[in-house]
């Protein structure tokens, strides 16, 4: 058996093939525009969720390939969202991943419009590709629900709110299922609707989205307090005083509620033909960080 | 015969309620987004766009009621645009339509999310309401094409791009068929797409779309140069210096263009089966500014 790494490493390998094809330049008028939707779609990261909707392609059965367009929309969104979300308006980063953050290249503008385009043209890219009007319907739908004011967008208003006050478990936990959660679930069930797997299947997509999320949520904030900046590549501590899972419950329980979120997370997988990869893929998210 | 002022008053009453009933307050926790998404879509407007699309709708011969789910996409997607058009890092504007801009209400990072939120949401909408999954679809790829990096936000970037230089005519006219013409576009090809209207429709939807799309701007320039903002409600002589039609043309060969793309928007209703409400739009766009 093919040992998770690999597997993404390969997956990856064609996933960002595809991903350099979206903006050529063609000698367009508005190239800048490409330019500076490229360099952050561009910029790395470990894609966690088009490997997720790759994932649960294969897991209902199909061929990886049938879930192109919608890998392609989740990592755009995902990348609009770290572009608003490093503006001065918001969190005002100057560096994402080691680089100069999209607005510190090309101005706060032209990297508003950068996100702007990439978070339109998601749409585009669903409905264009080889998915029936059915599949690429269903997607958007998905997508734009786990995205929108219900998902993400209200999770970062959420989020927004909730910085000056110190928030009850729930408000925690309502944040990160909209910020974080919502993309995850979307990536995970846009699989299996390409796929064309079941309603019981799409559920427990949803289901293992939700635990994966949060134990991606609370390793995370476990990491930022006890990992090594020079490991992890990013810097940490940066939480203090922030309303975190470590915060409000101790390291001890949130290691153990790692475990647990990983296991009903897996639990989920009993609809699916095959369960390897995503089985490991939780498990490695108790151990480390992605 | 009903006059245009009629119907298009008519028209609204219904759009307006559907309008209100996107975003009501269920006690959500982000609710203060539902605010913010509010202030700006329900802030007036002669909602040209959704007029177009229940037009078309009914030029095909369907009821409007088919539409619905366009016209609200439609508008929110327009009204994404002047949130974010407004914020400090694009146009910095204080006031629209005589009331404060969503970031002076809100703050810019909630400003910035409420665009977002409309502009995800209005894909939701599209996708949720009563259109066949094919129409839906076929929707989604007209607004995206016509709304991102291709359209609307690729003529803002060059819009940008063409503020601290001389425009060629070509280079004007490529940046109001994207910016301001995308959007008109889209309008009217989801009308007909809502109907169930032919290919040959489809493409007469456009055609009337880029002539009264373009007539508009020209007529927007000219009343920049003469208008009485008393009358217009709002300020005149703003586009002093700026790469606008009247510059390059002078405001007797603008008149002129404005009768010669009106009549060309008209003649590309031939297609359609009724004719008259769309054809007096047109020749309104002659004589005054929406």
């Amino acid at each position: 058996m093919k040992t998770l790494h690999d597997t993404w490493q390969q997956v990856n390998l064609r996933f960002e093939a595809l991903l350099k094809e979206l903006y050529l330049d063609h000698g367009e008028p508005q190239a800048l525009l490409f330019e500076a939707m490229n360099y952050s779609l561009l910029a790395g990261g470990k894609r966690l969720r088009p490997f997720l909707t790759y994932s649960f392609c294969q897991a209902v059965g199909a061929d990886a390939a049938r879930a192109d367009s919608a890998a392609l929309a989740i990592e755009m969104i995902h990348t609009y969202s770290l572009i608003h979300d490093d503006l001065p308006c918001m969190d005002n980063d100057d560096y994402r991943r080691g680089k100069l953050t999209n607005h510190k290249v090309y101005g706060e503008g032209i990297a508003a419009l950068a996100g702007d385009g990439l978070l339109t043209d998601a749409f585009r890219v669903l409905t264009s590709g080889s998915l029936d009007a059915a599949k690429a319907c269903a997607c958007v739908r998905v997508l734009s629900q786990n995205a929108g004011p219900w998902g993400m967008v209200g999770g970062q208003v959420l989020d927004i709110l909730s910085e000056s006050r110190t928030c009850t478990r729930q408000e925690v936990l309502d944040v990160q299922s909209r910020k974080t959660g919502g993309l995850i679930r979307a990536a995970c069930q846009m699989g299996v609707i390409c796929a064309g797997g079941s309603d019981e299947m799409l559920r427990a997509a949803g289901t293992y989205a939700d635990h994966l999320g949060l134990a991606f949520q609370i390793r995370d904030d476990i990491l930022d307090q006890t990992g090594d900046a020079a490991l992890l590549g990013k810097a940490v501590g940066v939480d203090e005083g922030k309303n975190t899972f470590v915060r409000l419950y101790g390291l001890e329980a949130c290691e153990a509620m790692v475990l647990e979120q990983t296991e009903l997370a897996i639990n989920a997988l009993a609809a699916f033909r095959t369960q390897e990869v995503l089985t490991e893929l939780a498990r490695n998210m108790a151990v480390r960080n992605h």
